[in-house]
């Protein structure tokens, strides 16, 4: 075990530890203070340490996007699961029935063939399946565009044998005026009004964090980036740099010309995701670096602009426009605190892809 | 070992091992007959069985990107192997150095800290270390710039105990009239005059593959994507649909509106990478289908131009953009011969970042 970063081969991720843990609190005693529940995503981190650490905090239970991911995340110890997917097809449909047996588990379905899947799986099971029906309150993704389907699928669930309707989910949550603070009204208020009221109503994301309790009718929040931040959530105003926990550690390997450096982490490091912003991440120390390319297994960064440049050997931390992803992409993160290497995990949930 | 596609839970990735077969003998065949030694990039497959597969048919060895990579694949009994990177720090050095003594093995510098690092660490060694100097020949990445640090790096290694002068290296390959191919031959020329021919001229790129025999004076070839091939080299005219090799089969998990469709592949399936290209993949049967978004675990695809519409729970396959980084992101690939499941490889190499 490496004790200093100095001592790291590149490129790894960093996660500041301290940073992560300040975030986390920071989220919690905000959710505390509105009375709102989180149940936090764990895609970001995709590591049973921190789904824990969570948990421990106040979080009411985790989320979690694939049903292999859920399944890590159980063999842990987590004991209460959201899986806000279509689960579909029968090798999945028998990998939940055992799962539902053994924690608290809920699902989702936007439409009536996942239902029915649900229901022919579930028809003879001890335990009933928790069901919320995803609608569509703005990201143009999963769920129901209408009350009236929200109606139709919440009471094809309750009529189901083995089925259990949990209440409705969205993403994002919907909190300011507009066209979908109203059709999730709506969808609540017909719910009501067919005597299905939704026990849960989750919403979700980091970007909207510090707003979710605009969302009145919300009970679930469910943030997932917010243990790391990124570049994106910082344009976002979501955080500050100095907030943001996970960094690639790379090398410089190359210096090809005076502005042109070359790194050791490419698209396999950094992911090839832009979201808007200009640039594969931020190069911390050189705010006016632009990372101007990925290859696979080189980044190209510009340092025209940069009074300073580095020299081959120097190594640079990079800030990914995108956390979570990269979480994806490496078979460990280190925890550093300070310089100091806390802890090295394995990312125990990557690349659950079903 | 399920016995067909449709046996198989979504998403994963299917590589036809037919049209593998098909793309590899038609390079090898392409290369014997203009005497071009082939060294195939394993970056693509990041397979032990297709590394192989390609020394099999006639190629000279392999290349890899990243040293842990090149540990998988002499782990694996190749024993031949070219690492274009400049290797830099002690950690790895000390990898490099063991790798070494195992294989036939040359790496690349385009600098004379790289070229210091390796001098240190084999002045002692039994066997030298073959360096090959990386030259840019437009693609704007590493490489020295021009003849005169050609030069100088070559006599650095070939004046250092424990190195030898292998070479010369170069992506893209600098076939066509132009500035390119001026440098590559300006550099050739400056090597010969200074008493150091370069013995190897390694250039490589699927894009350019059949176009290879234009760079005379190349003695090497490394194209790695010529395999599988992808939707972006289909688009360079370096093959056809009909020869891509590598899909990703997905299921339709949802359908919220008469023109969207969800399915559950996602970035962590098919990437971000546009290379240039509209959409995040071509959806096979469906030819005007267009793969709008990705997040992490859905795909959203656009149907509104297409007469015929799919079902919640169809199976498509999606051609990806980019077919290397995909082979990165899943533990296993299946292996398939129309629609029987052949064998399921683990991919070996993959997420060897270091």
């Amino acid at each position: 075990m490496p004790l200093t970063i100095d001592q790291l081969d590149t490129p790894c991720v960093l996660v500041d530890i301290d940073r992560a843990e300040a975030n986390l609190a920071r989220a919690q005693d905000y959710a505390d203070a509105h009375r709102l529940r989180l149940r936090p995503h764990i895609k970001t981190h995709k590591l049973p340490r921190f789904a824990k650490r969570q948990v421990a905090l106040g979080a009411i239970g985790i989320t979690c996007q694939k049903l292999g991911e859920a399944e890590v995340m159980a063999d842990a110890g987590l004991d209460d699961i959201f899986l806000p997917y279509n689960i579909i097809g029968p090798e999945k449909l028998h990998r939940l029935r055992r799962l539902n047996e053994r924690l608290t588990l809920a699902v989702t379905a936007d439409n009536a063939p996942t239902i029915e899947g649900y229901a022919a799986t579930f028809a003879e099971a001890e335990k009933p399946l928790r069901v919320l029906v995803e609608c569509d309150t703005g990201m143009g993704r999963c769920g129901v565009q209408s009350p009236e389907e929200a109606v139709a699928l919440a009471a094809l669930i309750a009529g189901s044998r083995g089925l259990a309707f949990g209440g409705i989910m969205t993403y994002p949550p919907a909190g300011s005026p507009g066209p979908a603070r109203e059709l999730l009204g709506a969808i609540i208020a017909a719910l009501a009004d067919a005597g299905l009221p939704p026990a849960i109503v989750s919403t979700g994301g980091t970007p909207d964090l510090w707003s979710a309790h605009e969302t009145a009718a919300a009970t679930e929040y469910r943030p997932g980036t917010y243990i790391y931040l990124d570049r994106y959530q910082v344009a976002k105003g979501v955080g500050t740099l100095d907030d943001c926990a996970l960094t690639v550690l790379t090398t410089v390997v190359s210096r090809p010309t005076d502005d042109r450096a070359i790194v050791d982490a490419g698209s396999k490091a950094l992911t090839s995701d832009l979201l808007g912003l200009s640039g594969y991440g931020l190069v911390l120390g050189y705010p006016d670096a632009v990372v101007t390319g990925l290859s696979e297994e080189h980044g190209t960064i510009d340092f025209s602009a940069s009074a300073r440049k580095p020299e081959i050997g120097e190594r640079l931390r990079i800030l990914p426009n995108h956390a979570c992803p990269v979480s994806n992409l490496f078979d460990r993160v280190h925890l550093v605190s300070g310089d100091h290497v806390v802890a090295t995990e394995t990312v125990a949930a990557r690349g659950r892809v079903d």
